[in-house]
């Protein structure tokens, strides 16, 4: 396999490694990524994650798998449990599939290295698109606001929605960016304000229950997030957190966007009732880590994504396409 | 002074304790209250906390210090300090100033005293009538969701918010009991959660970013939270996440309702405009207590309180009456 490089993830001399994106900000610790067990694992708890990348991860590591001399009825099994190694996000499902087809259609191992490594640099051009795509919707100087991290942590590229975000920066049209924290697994607070540290972006981290106020005081002009699933109609899953946000940035006015590349949608999926939604343990909701803050008998509820309707989407913004709500209503998905 | 206890305040042999709410619910720790200057330290890092709370708690702190010889310069000096330990909640300029005008009036310390001990029983008794009046306004079987902590925790008596939510549970008008953990500081999952699994009420702990699916899932009745001051126009400051929430209650027509006693009002606020909100440092964002999760340059926002317009109240629950929308914008609250 060709070496490649992306922020959380790399094949260097041949082997495929992960940064450990549950040990981030402080520490930066590379993960091996070869064996399909480890690489459903590592999806699992979150050491890889954003929809997108984890599809091209578990891509690679299928590809490894096949480069190591796997034979036939292990590929299967690794086909099966990589793809479900997460049940919401359909870039998962989409590039697990694009790897079986190469299978089922006689492929050797090179040609599987060969299609992952397609669907790894697909990917980052797909997020060039995207932001070429997004940027050209803001106006100078707008401050905007962001949850969970849909940026180069979550992609093989620049990100989806941070992708915008840094290419609108790039030409002015983001002075600032707010950044929500994302409890329970504060992927905003860790990741996405680590990236903007990184590239330099002016910033203020907020927890959750701040972007309201923010919004009523006029500080923030839009407000963009990544998807992990888009549905036919244009209703879309996301982040837990990511609903609450539509229904205040409708509130104000403020123009919402979902940031997602082609392989986040999902036209089997009529509508967002029909995507299923991971639920994981409550000691993430008691805590943080090895913290326990809750009472150990107090129930919780853990749903990792919600669903936003198509109604609060003011334009979703694809690789190849920038849909607005009417177009989205109008079942356009489904023609492009 | 006499015995007086409270789940969180107690004068036990004379001297004044506070229990400190910073290291609940793992740890049952009372700090002494006996001295201005400490009482000051534990209103401002939290350990007491609760609107209604600090006022009691600074009123007992002051009478002590009379009853143990204070001069009246020394007096006047704790006034003013304990006055300004926290800037947004009215309850604490109310106590203070009542137990200032005992003293212009001449009082002994002895009337300090007694003057400390009613606002104490005052307390106790108006949690009673919030909640009579409050519990009425359920329905049988009610699911409700409530932010940070308004219990026993943050009064003298049985709490505001959830005092109403005690009585209509006893009623059976409540049914079960959606608990925001309310970040930064997490009092709804390390206090109002204690109290839940306390006094034994079905209740399922959330990240503030979830309730807007609870709403949507038709899963949440009814909201009920605290205040920190209401405005003469029925305009009101709470914990931050407050206004969020009320935009989306207002959304999906779930009722919204603030509950306070009477000394939470502050007639010669106009409206919420007025209303000084405090910011806290950067660090209580950043993580929670020692652990820090978010990169150290990254800059914060921090507002302890926000403010919720009286469009987004359904009624207004105090002690002597629950005011509807429509009265509060007629200006009923200066009437009463």
């Amino acid at each position: 396999m060709k070496s490649l490089h992306s922020l959380a993830l790399k094949v260097d001399r041949g082997s495929l490694w992960i940064l450990d994106q549950t040990r981030l900000p402080d520490e930066e610790i590379w993960l091996s990524g070869d064996e399909p067990a480890e690489m459903v694992g590592h999806i699992q708890r979150l050491s890889v994650r954003g929809a997108p990348l984890i599809g091209v991860a578990a891509a690679l590591c299928f590809a490894r798998f096949a480069e190591q001399g796997a034979a036939r009825p292990a590929l299967e099994a690794a086909y099966g449990e990589l793809r479900s190694a997460r049940p919401t996000a359909v870039n998962l499902m989409w590039a697990m599939d694009r790897m079986k087809a190469a299978l089922d259609g006689g492929g050797s191992a090179t040609e599987l290295v060969e299609t992952a490594e397609a669907i790894f640099e697909e990917d980052a051009a797909l997020c060039e698109a995207m932001a070429e795509r997004g940027a050209a919707l803001l106006s100078p100087g707008e401050a905007v606001l962001t949850h969970c991290n849909a940026g180069a942590l979550a992609t093989a590229g620049i990100g989806t929605a941070v992708g915008v975000i840094r290419r609108a920066f790039e030409l002015g049209r983001v002075s600032h960016v707010f950044v929500d924290e994302t409890r329970p697994l504060l992927q905003g607070a860790r990741l996405t304000a680590w990236e903007m540290v990184r590239v330099g972006i002016p910033h203020t981290l907020i927890t959750d229950s701040m972007a309201a106020i923010l919004m009523r005081q006029g500080r923030v002009q839009r407000v963009l997030v990544g998807a992990d699933r888009v549905a036919a109609n244009g209703d879309f899953a996301n982040k837990v957190g990511t609903y609450g946000l539509a229904v205040l940035a409708n509130h104000h006015g403020v123009p919402f966007h979902p940031v997602a590349p082609w392989s986040t949608v999902d036209l089997a999926c009529p509508d967002g009732r029909a995507i299923p939604i991971e639920e994981r343990q409550a000691g993430e909701v008691r805590g943080y880590g090895a913290l326990r803050w809750a009472p150990q008998a107090s129930p919780v509820f853990n749903p990792s994504f919600d669903v936003t309707p198509v109604e609060l989407v003011t334009s979703l913004v694809l690789d190849r396409a920038v849909l607005n709500q009417a177009q989205l209503r109008d079942g356009e998905l489904s023609r492009i």
